[in-house]
């Protein structure tokens, strides 16, 4: 006999979370956006699997990230099972696989080079602060072969824009920088090495989520003196229209590293510009720095103006070379990602989102007496959906009552079924058409049931 | 430094496949078809995380499938993991998961419940034989409270129907069978306990792979008569119509399982008939099984005609009890899965399926000279996207001619770029709309841009 499971074990593990049906339309419904815009860029979808090989994640694995890869171990294996589980993990983003797939295929392929990649990723993070294990990223990113203009960037912000613009979560700021620009001026001010240049970045960028004082403090304990660190969190965050921010930093010397930066985010600038994309939809922000990753120039990301507690909700940027460790060819790209499951559940939770319908069902098709009018009710199923209204066909003897409460608590708008009036002598071949939402009825012919159903939707 | 990755390590791991750009394009398709199916017909997607507790899968794990349980360990963990990998191993089916979401929240749910599953499951077998390690299966389910109506077999089987006739692989057939009337043969020929006749069932069921000679070498194997095994073969792979059938099915007394399997199916028919379901599209097959499953009743299974080498291509059946082990409450199932790995990757493999372009773009905004031009190539490119138009903008310095090359080989539609004649003074407005298939092209003031391409796709 087999033990029975406890309540507790019917529960996902902790950071592994399950969609129930209305969860997961609204999940269905955002990543179809999601993807629409991607697509209507030209971003063709590239599916690479769930599992990769450990030294191609390890290759690329930088920071906290490297302690949170799950490899795979059969549980129960037999003896003529595959052995080859060290050889065996899970990934942890899109951009490693991304990496694996341009390097092993470049021969055959036509650069620049498009692709988006939707679908899950695991890390072994704590869950908790709204962390989750598993979780979907919508990536795109572009390819090049030597050469990438900075057009690329832009059109990435661009696609970020169009795309919060049709998820219509309310108003967003796409916060734009540099990542020479923040090194070059860091390194001005007192950062010698690149090691204390990379932490003194990751201390920027979280400035937002630790404040000043505590930032202040981090600056100083990495050795940067008193009157610098307070320099560089003024310097940084100081918010000036696009032209006063270029007229002064144009002026600075800080450098060469500096001055290329200063002059890269100038090009992306002007060209997102011409990308059509509204001005108050972006601005420029030297404190954006997109924390342990790779990113070598352009960083980008954005807020909902709204709601800044939920943090970023997408970001990206330009790294140097994608396929360095892989491949001999230097091949920069640029990309975004937006962290869907993070970002959708936190606005369900919030109410941002509503979850309304349990059924994508928009009709039922009911009986009063399902057993003698068998035929008439599946083949009014079958059209209907031959029709192309998602429709569902109750198939349990019930009172046509409590078929009519299934059908409104499900969030159904229309339930139909046999009339059986008294007077009419061809009563079987009309139908009732209900309109759940208003209340009311018809009663049409058959012939007739589909345009009824079709003007009530 | 690190070190060089090899081209063998490019290589995902076998039975872990990509899906290059074009055919990502054809498994996306296809899923589209499926999925939009199985809306039609009110199952709504619910979503459950790729990685469940052990307990629960091993509770649920038959046969072969106990022993390609993968579950995760953090291969570089750190003083703070996570700590909880023995509770995390990856599904291995949709249906696992179901029976956990159904026994966990079924105090809120509302029966019969419906849903559909579309996503990866991994198993750790062989990968050979065209055997993938992770494959997406796209499976509905119908959950029942106590009770479920036959009405639900025949709807599965529409589902199956409408489907392959959408995904036009060709004509198919779906054979149908029934468990109870298989086990109730079988037991009436000598196979004496539940064991022996379930593995009198799989054999059977594995009858069209192993011929006639091994099978019946198997089923003595077994301890069964000759002649009773020859009756088996004969009995159970005679082709007759379906009135035929149940003239002779309803004579025969093989006991009272038997006889009940046996109405059990001929109801199920008679639904499917009243679906309006095409009588060449299903047939009765006694052989049918569905191999170790956990079916008690109604199972089914589809092959296409012109290509019986591929097998099934779709399968389910009914099951008694699907929150056995995790609920007292009595929950009837019966439901349909679709291997899609499998199957397309060996329609392609065939040329069955045929992948074509190289990018979902169907226009590419092209310069002569981008410099100069380049606020009025990126604002085309922002407003045919605007306009519903998949369209990729060429944001590299190239000759012309190389980017008409370049939207050719990657299967691009329509070529646009600024039109510059000598004498016309305006000649900057005016645009060149090239039709790389047809090979002509049409020159037009500006503000006809977006009718113009759509009137070329």
């Amino acid at each position: 006999m087999r033990t029975r499971i406890t309540k507790d074990q019917l529960k996902s593990p902790a950071g592994f979370g399950d969609w129930s049906p209305e969860q997961a339309s609204a999940l269905d419904h955002m990543l179809g956006i999601i993807r629409e815009q991607y697509m209507l860029a030209g971003f063709t979808p590239m599916h690479t699997p769930l599992v990769e090989r450990p030294e191609i994640l390890f290759a690329k694995a930088q920071g906290e990230v490297t302690n949170q890869v799950y490899g795979l171990r059969l549980m129960k294996p037999a003896e003529n099972s595959p052995t080859d589980e060290k050889n065996l993990a899970i990934r942890f983003d899109h951009t490693v696989p991304l990496a694996r797939f341009v390097a092993a295929n470049q021969g055959e392929m036509v650069f620049p080079f498009r692709r988006c990649a939707i679908g899950p990723v695991v890390r072994g993070e704590h869950p908790k602060d709204g962390r989750y294990r598993e979780f979907i990223q919508a990536d795109v990113d572009v390819i090049g072969d030597k050469t990438l203009s900075f057009d690329h960037d832009a059109e990435m912000i661009s696609i970020i824009s169009s795309v919060f613009d049709k998820l219509a979560f309310g108003p967003f700021t796409i916060r734009i920088n540099n990542r020479k620009l923040l090194t070059g001026y860091l390194g001005s001010i007192g950062c010698e090495t690149p090691d204390v240049v990379r932490r003194a970045v990751n201390i920027v960028d979280d400035l937002e989520k630790k404040g000043r004082t505590e930032t202040l403090q981090n600056l100083a304990d990495l050795g940067i003196e008193e009157n610098n660190a307070q320099h560089a969190l003024e310097f940084l965050t100081r918010s000036y229209t696009i032209e006063e921010a270029f007229e002064e930093l144009r002026s600075l010397e800080y450098g060469k590293e500096f001055a290329t930066g200063v002059a890269e985010l100038e090009t992306v600038i002007d060209s997102v510009r011409q990308f059509g994309i509204p001005a108050s939809r972006y601005c420029i922000d030297l404190s954006i720095a997109r924390g342990l990753n790779y990113y070598t120039s352009t960083v980008y990301e954005a807020q909902l103006d709204d709601y800044p507690d939920l943090g970023s909700i997408a970001g990206g940027g330009r790294y140097d070379n994608l396929a360095d460790d892989f491949s001999p060819r230097h091949l920069p790209g640029v990309g975004v990602s937006i962290g869907v499951t993070r970002l959708l559940r936190r606005l369900i939770k919030m109410g941002i989102v509503e979850i309304k319908s349990k059924t994508v069902a928009k009709v039922l098709v009911a009986s009063r007496d399902f057993q003698t009018e068998k035929e008439l009710h599946l083949s009014r199923a079958s059209l209907l959906r031959s029709a192309g209204i998602p429709t569902e066909a109750f198939l349990e003897k019930r009172d046509l009552g409590k078929q009519l409460n299934f059908a409104a608590r499900r969030g159904m708008k229309v339930v139909v079924f046999t009339h059986h009036g008294n007077d009419d002598h061809d009563a079987g071949r009309k139908i009732v058409v209900r309109n759940l939402e208003q209340g009311d009825q018809i009663i049409v012919p058959e012939a007739d049931l589909v345009v009824t159903v079709q003007s009530m939707l």
